[in-house]
């Protein structure tokens, strides 16, 4: 069980129920789960993450469902085994596919063991590698939508077209 | 300095040439950074190394910005500095802009935070979140190509065109 | 099950009899949890963490339940569920209040979360920041205990007068 | 350097010099940290960040320094140089002495030693300790206030006098 | 349950066959953990992962019980429960006894205590302690194997002749 | 620089400089690293800090350098640099060869990426790990000792003679 037994919609208070309302609508589902039912004891700590995490894992430069994979790279680095669980499901409804996934995991095998090998061997950063970041790209795909003359949506640095419908989905985000 | 004095390429056994040389003709560059050369003092680790990272970070279901991104968010989660400086600019170098650097490290901070308030607070997981993994996404897309009649490349899940050549561009990789 | 089974206290030896007489009479409970009987398989190794957690938990500059408010704020940052649970039920016990709890958590998830982003955005330390630590805060309340007639404990830096008591309570510690 | 070179007030746009006023009047201060101005290159995440850390790091249940201890013991677990430097530094500011800091570093690492050993041991969690939680603490000192006469503030759980001034001080946080 | 079903011996493929096979083969045994069935459905890494640990975990100038006894730390320090579980049995079976085990499980709590006092304390590298490594130890037991007539294996760093066999054993490794 | 000043010899209490004497006769070294003059500003910690050290890593079922390298590997997985830098140091001293080093780090590397390979997967243990562990190993070698007509030390689990000089060596510890 949780620190605290979970609060469900019925028994919120006003407050809760108006941040639980939100999270159903945004994510275009009918249920909550655990992790906020378990935070609502503390409602301004409920309202706050879930106002971060609308804004963060919105589409934006990077696409959602890259956001959920970042996500579980993260947890995966951490060992939060609820995260792990919630964010791969979350990927999976998304669109990762099993090829996805084994690339995903061997990435944050393979980042996991250089990481421990640099550190192991105390290797310096090289000067290349220093920042300031080098600038900024090129702005040479910044008319493509005219070129193309329909919706352009940046995937992971590229510019692309979507093919699953007429325009820029509305991706659902959690 | 690092555990061992780096070793040049001029001063390298052929064995380890062979692998410096592989690195530069599959990076498309003329230099060796520091992490091969501090570890080249063990010849078979370095190329177990090599040919694993080759292997994984090659473009596949995942493209090689978004594999970059992934070992951002892992590096950052482990604090590895040498780490968090060569991806961040192997990333750039792959094109990732200003706005996909920002929302990478809200992401990581993120997920950071809501890993531990999950732990802190103890939830246990859904059982909608429980293993294993929901059937994989309907076949939806297998035959895309036909209908478009240009390569398609899947991208974080969702099937693209690409604008930037007249096929699947041969990205470089690290 | 734990590494070795549990050692309960009628078949443990003396040497280690004596350390769980010790844990009961300086924690005023009459039972031993799981740790102690797990690692009383190395008594050496019981005799010197009990020795150390008597020490350091025992109360000083620090009051007994802000040290068990950091053992948590570790144990989640470690992801230590045994440790979890049982630094959050002896800060119960020690006073902390729901209120308190949601504090410890929020603060606790958004120090994970700032120290991503200074790590992943490369922030070099402020001048200001550089250790050595500046100089101790002034001796302004020294004789406080004076002008009050009654005893002062220093809680968290501040000079306090203790209400629940005619003096200093002896907390039990843990 | 940081990944970005740091925005100073100065050259700051209207939206992050609004980020700094507050910053600086909620901290009764005229600088601004690294951190903020690293971070400002997103302006999203500089206000949601403050946003955050203000409410987060304001008194409440606990007091602002205890506030400071636990951040150190996040930062120290998670070794954040940065953030190690700016929150000993913070808490010093507010009052933590030499003897607190001794003690904060020797329950860090004495928390970070007993995970470990119970993790190595495989221990599983007492019965005692499972959650949910035990039912809050009685309410004895809810209307302490009233009996003495002047503003009572719960330091660590514990009902406490201010002695430093007239009433319940208006400290600074960060 | 894991992410993806687990694939036993008889429904695997060829190339999954294979690698099962060699593991058992190399390993004197005749089951597979979990470990490899989870994975299995990611043949590459499976094989790449599997490549790498035969050749990591195989006897060289460490032996295989040390391998397994560093596996085990590693493992405690990152809270892997599996890991800790499925190593701590093969260090076992490899001939780690009770004391060995205690021994190990005290320096790696000591280990992550004094990691952290360093961190806290921001404690600077001795001159003296950094890299390079000097030079190698002397070549002083170069050719004790010709002095005692049979084979001598660098057992940590001590020259130790084998009392188990007739030679250096042909030890599993796992 | 260190939070606090180092506290050198001269300028050491005579409660300080017992512990320096102590730390100097147990190594057979005449200084002092900065680790144990940074946290002599607090004796209570410096005195059980070292006592621990020199019980936990003394020769016993482990050998001082199988104790310094398992430091090692809990330092780089943790990433304490000042910790990587003293102990990679002090186990050359000990008898590191550059061969021990690199299938070291290599151990530690591999173990790293499958803890998360693990816990990506979500693979759950095996009924065969499941503590408690199997019972002790025969014991076999009990007498080999009178057989051998020499000290034998148990050396990863291993019998061996000493050849090094004619007995169990007193090695250095720290």
């Amino acid at each position: 069980m949780p620190t605290f037994r979970l609060i469900e919609y019925q028994e919120a208070s006003p407050e809760v129920r108006a941040v639980y309302d939100d999270i159903m609508t945004t994510r275009k589902t009918d249920w909550i789960n655990n992790f906020w039912k378990a935070i609502a004891h503390d409602p301004a700590t409920l309202r706050r993450t879930w106002e971060s995490i609308k804004q963060i894992m919105a589409p934006g430069a990077l696409d959602p469902l890259t956001k959920e994979l970042l996500y579980v790279a993260v947890s995966v680095t951490n060992n939060c085994q609820y995260c792990i669980a919630s964010h791969t499901a979350s990927a999976r409804k998304k669109g990762m596919t099993d090829a996805m996934f084994h690339e995903l995991q061997a990435v944050i095998g393979m980042a996991n063991e250089t990481n421990k090998l640099v550190t192991g061997y105390q290797v310096e950063v090289d000067e290349q590698f220093k920042p300031p970041l080098a600038d900024s790209i090129s702005p040479f795909f910044a008319n493509l939508e005219h070129l193309y003359g329909r919706p352009v949506y940046f995937h992971c640095g590229t510019p692309v077209l979507w093919l699953a419908g007429p325009g820029k989905p509305t991706l659902d985000h959690s």
